[in-house]
């Protein structure tokens, strides 16, 4: 990270990209979420491998600097002492684990796309890498940035569903019902190509954001799962469905259901947790809205913005009530808490590691792992 | 069967039920659905097996003939030449199968509440006396009656999802959440109890309706389930809640939630299906709306009582759209569909047998036993 | 009325009809709901003025007694110790009054299609009619039998919206949006008939139950409407589409939109009302959630069925939470605290008159003529 | 504008602000929307008249310039060859006439919140000032700015809604439901002045974006409106509470209710509207659905960043379908149209002027001025 933080604390702070150039929607999301707050500036970056549309990226987005590969960005931003502050990782699965090993072992913080590596392996490495190290590291499970999750996630916390008994949870979409990535599509190829995205399709790329959020919402891990997982169209190598049944530490009994080929589904990931006390909801199409359910009583309609919500989800909003806020809200939200320890840790003070990180990220690959072996082996019970 | 229902084919038909007395919500429910058409009218009773309660219940309902016994009656009203054409059978589930065996050997039709009985032995019985008699038999799959579940089973059979891939049904309630069957509320007391319910408990008593709901929409039987089962409520001996994964013959998969302790729900039952080219949902809470999903096109939103809907579903409405219908008039449909038969045999046409019957029972009981034993042998998948 | 009543008080109530034949969906209705409790049977009748139609109809609903003419019936049934106990008139517009009239003077109770004649005049007449009898008189103004909308009502009661401020009430539909009376449609053409339908068009037909449930649930006479009416299809004589302000009793102030040509709406009746401290809204398409919004608080939504609501809902809801109730056991409400009226008075029990009638009747009839009255002289504001 | 635009098309636009210092949220708004697409920067400002505060909030923004007053500002950035591209004035209401005329007459593009003044001899004024000059005039009316109301513009457009009939058009909050202005809010003291406001209150500061809204879509001029306007805050000088009966051009007829006192609601702004053909109905607390409503046929729902979508509503996205986007992203697409056209002019190719202008702003000064009297005159027609 630059030598020059301390002096200048209320700077704006510099960013790097690694990935997500011309083609890759989820590139203007990172650029999106990292700037709207005026916070910081992506300033560097190594857009591409292809080296014209690295470049030409990188005019898109008026870059000061442009690398034709990470390694030498890596290099060169450590050296330098305006260099960025973190590096933001938006590139094919395969690539996370070699890049963010490299930017953090450069002593650059990292913000990383899921899944944290390709294998169980690689997420262990790297995990050392991060604990061994100064550098900090952030994985972007986005949907843990809606105000309404983190809301959620205070009520559980504060007891407010007495004990946790049941749950689902859903992430279901159909771009992926046709053979995409034998029709040319880039994203769908690199997702279904087992050596660019790992073991696990639609259970890797979508899945892991529907444990996540679980994990995250309830506070209780994921401790074992039975799952059956498909490939429905045909050639398809990875799988693009999956239902699970989960158990969490606790006690709590849980159906996990993930699908790209459900037609005519967008983006729905919605969740909905039961207690001894109340019941929650909520809906990721509908992101500014959260449903409780007390025992015997109607249920209230929380919305983001009031001031009746915890602290923790009145931070997480930008506008008044009734002013719908949405996914790239969500994406800033990250950034900022990341940025915010970004700053303590140029400051000398501890970081806060309040949003998705290395441990997350392991777990998201186990649980990954996991899923696939319990479906290979005819829906056993595996330990996550 | 009364013998002059030939000579008079447009009388009305006189009913019969057994059980149904004060105290139990589901006998008023059969009544408006029965005579909701003013095709039939209830005139004769075996309401409770405590004298006073059949007594006063029969009063209340103005019935001509009330009994001290379902077995009286049976032998009674089939030797009166004015006798009941069908009997309504309303008792606690382990009468089920005594009470539909006398009425079908006394040659009375039958219309029966869930489960058919309370093993699958007594079913294969059952199934046996219903195909060695003319008697029909009906079995009160509520859900079937909505015109929107018509409707989408009409779409499914029309090619309209393509091929079939994916399902998840639902059907969650919070009412036994906690141990009422301690506390002197006989309707959770039977229900809780192996003696009178079976072998399972929410998933008998609800889980059945979902898994029925699911093969009459899709016309694809669950060939296998992997079931876990959980009983939330301490001392409580059956299941109050069950997540399962599904087969269904032809190659879709699904997941099943059924749950009676699931806080703040009143009677949520939820069925989606997804083909390669649309998608259907509906939920029981807003029964008049079916959502359509076209691949690459906008949802629709069919609602009952309009001239674009099939046949079927048109054809189990009363009222213009706009004007909701419910439970209750979805339970008419049911019995219409029933006394069209009752007045088809009676006519020596043959009946056409479209409402669940002593098949669907003898699948829902084996669904429920193989559920169980998934659970048993911890989540592995059962042939059903 | 039936001089045995006291001798068997809890013998069924026998009911007659006037209108209603084949072809008129409210027929059937008006017998679903009066019958649906098991306290009423229809038993006589003059459906139509068509002779084969009338005896048709009879046979249909095997009437025990079908007339040619209502006036006979009148006569004949009030002659008869076990004639009707009270009668429902179900005809167009134009003879509510007369028929109205003639069953009031033989001292028969009835219950009557909204609206209440085609006149003030008239209004007025009948006003005097039912004050100077003993016999009753219902309005079916259907929409106040919904078991939310009595929730609203008490809710306002009890203070829980602080004083009222501001409402907008909707009625708009679509079926009228071509001209179905030029096309041989029998309802279409008697409502767009000034001879048959009176002032009004749209603004007779539904703008008078928009009103009706307004003033039901907030309590407060509507004392000023400021209108603007128009005929949207060529040629047709009464309005088909209003919009208008309010100025209610106390000083709250409203919109009112009802339309007929709203292409694509069902029956989308709909109510909201804001206090200074909570606000209210309810939807007839979803009838069984209340919306209530208290200030500074998340939305509470209440749902029929359950134990938290007033005694007055709690009463008219006949399944348990989650089970759909709608449109025809919103009229069945109606039907029970009428024939519950007709009970006292047959054991000369003072009646409790807690359901519309004459007096709401006549502020219909009002509030048509000085709509019509506003809009002709360009929008000025008309007392009610 | 700055000389050496045209030399560098690419860069990224300067922008300066006036207005929107510490404690007015709708300065992030505009500094979010104009850099979200990171085609601009802010990098002067007058963010205050208070000096401390125009200080303290320029550092909050790392502003290169900070000003002291507007007047200075347009001076200094207008005699810079590095100034300004365009400035965005976000001040109370009774400066934005004298700002944007100090700007215009620098020749520096303006952006501006509405109202466009306050009073329409100022907006009148203020139309001679753009038509005479050479530099842009947007007025940031943002609920044109969302994709969906772009779809339903551009089906009303191409026909597919027939001939318009009938509008309804609300928009209600509840902030202003106690007298903030009274406790220090100063939010609500200025919107509360008429000295500071204008003619009106709640009318003008969001009933003007209600009527807005129906003519963008549409496509018809408001021609007349008949208003009824309240204050029920006691002690409130503007009104804060409006129900008005309209008509547009070529015969449609509507209802608009604007109300800032509608306990419960947060920034329901909604829209329908009824052709002979179709219906559209939109929401903008869930903006991402539009309704379409075609004759005889289901309900569609049109969703954002699908590929069925016209090329308007399309362009108007950043995420795939089922990832929300919300308010600011709204805002961010009128930036992005008003900095197209900065660009075009500064390329010298003709401005497209495909966003609210003066037009739009004098528009909306008539109607706010028109309700008002329409209100005083006891409702009736004025003309728009």
């Amino acid at each position: 990270m630059s030598s020059n933080a301390i002096a200048q604390p209320m700077r704006r702070l510099r960013a790097g990209i690694v990935g997500g150039g011309r083609g890759a929607f989820i590139g203007s999301v990172h650029r999106i979420a990292a700037e709207l707050d005026g916070e910081a500036r992506v300033v560097a970056g190594a857009m591409s491998s292809d080296p014209r549309i690295a470049r030409d990226s990188g005019a898109d987005w008026h870059l000061e600097r442009s690398y034709a590969s990470y390694a030498e960005m890596a290099a060169s931003e450590a050296a330098d002492a305006n260099g960025i502050d973190f590096v933001i990782i938006a590139t094919p699965n395969d690539l996370h684990f070699p890049v963010a090993r490299a930017f953090l072992e450069a002593d650059i913080h990292v913000i990383c796309d899921k899944p944290l590596a390709l294998t169980v392996a690689e997420g262990d490495e790297l995990m050392r890498v991060v604990e061994s190290g100064a550098a900090l590291f952030a994985l972007t499970h986005v949907y843990t940035g809606y105000p309404a999750v983190r809301q959620a996630r205070a009520m559980v916390r504060a007891g407010r569903l007495g004990e946790l008994r049941l749950c689902t949870v859903e992430y279901t979409q159909d771009w992926l019902m046709e053979p995409l990535e034998s029709r040319g599509n880039k994203q769908a190829a690199w997702r279904t190509d087992p050596a660019r995205a790992g073991l696990g399709g639609c259970v890797a790329d979508i899945g892991t954001h529907a444990a996540n959020l679980l994990e995250y919402v309830s506070g209780r891990p994921i401790e074992a799962v039975c799952a059956d997982l498909s490939s429905f169209v045909k050639g398809r190598r990875l799988d693009d469905d999956a239902h699970m049944l989960l158990r969490l530490a606790g006690g709590a009994k849980g159906t996990l259901l993930c699908s790209q080929i459900a037609c005519g589904e967008e983006n729905r990931l919605s969740l909905r947790l039961y207690g001894s006390q109340a019941g929650l909801e909520w809906h990721q199409e509908e992101p500014n809205t959260l449903l409780f359910k007390p025992a015997g009583r109607p249920w209230e309609r929380l919305r983001t913005g009031h001031a009746y919500l915890e602290g923790a989800a009145r931070a997480a909003t930008r506008v008044p009530p009734g002013h719908p806020e949405g996914y790239l809200e969500a994406f800033a939200n990250l950034y900022r808490d990341f940025m915010q320890d970004v700053r303590r840790v140029s400051l000398g003070q501890p970081p806060l590691r309040d949003y998705p990180g290395v441990h997350e990220g392991l777990r998201g690959l186990r649980f990954v792992a996991q899923a696939v072996a319990s479906s290979r082996a005819g829906s056993s019970w595996q330990s996550v």
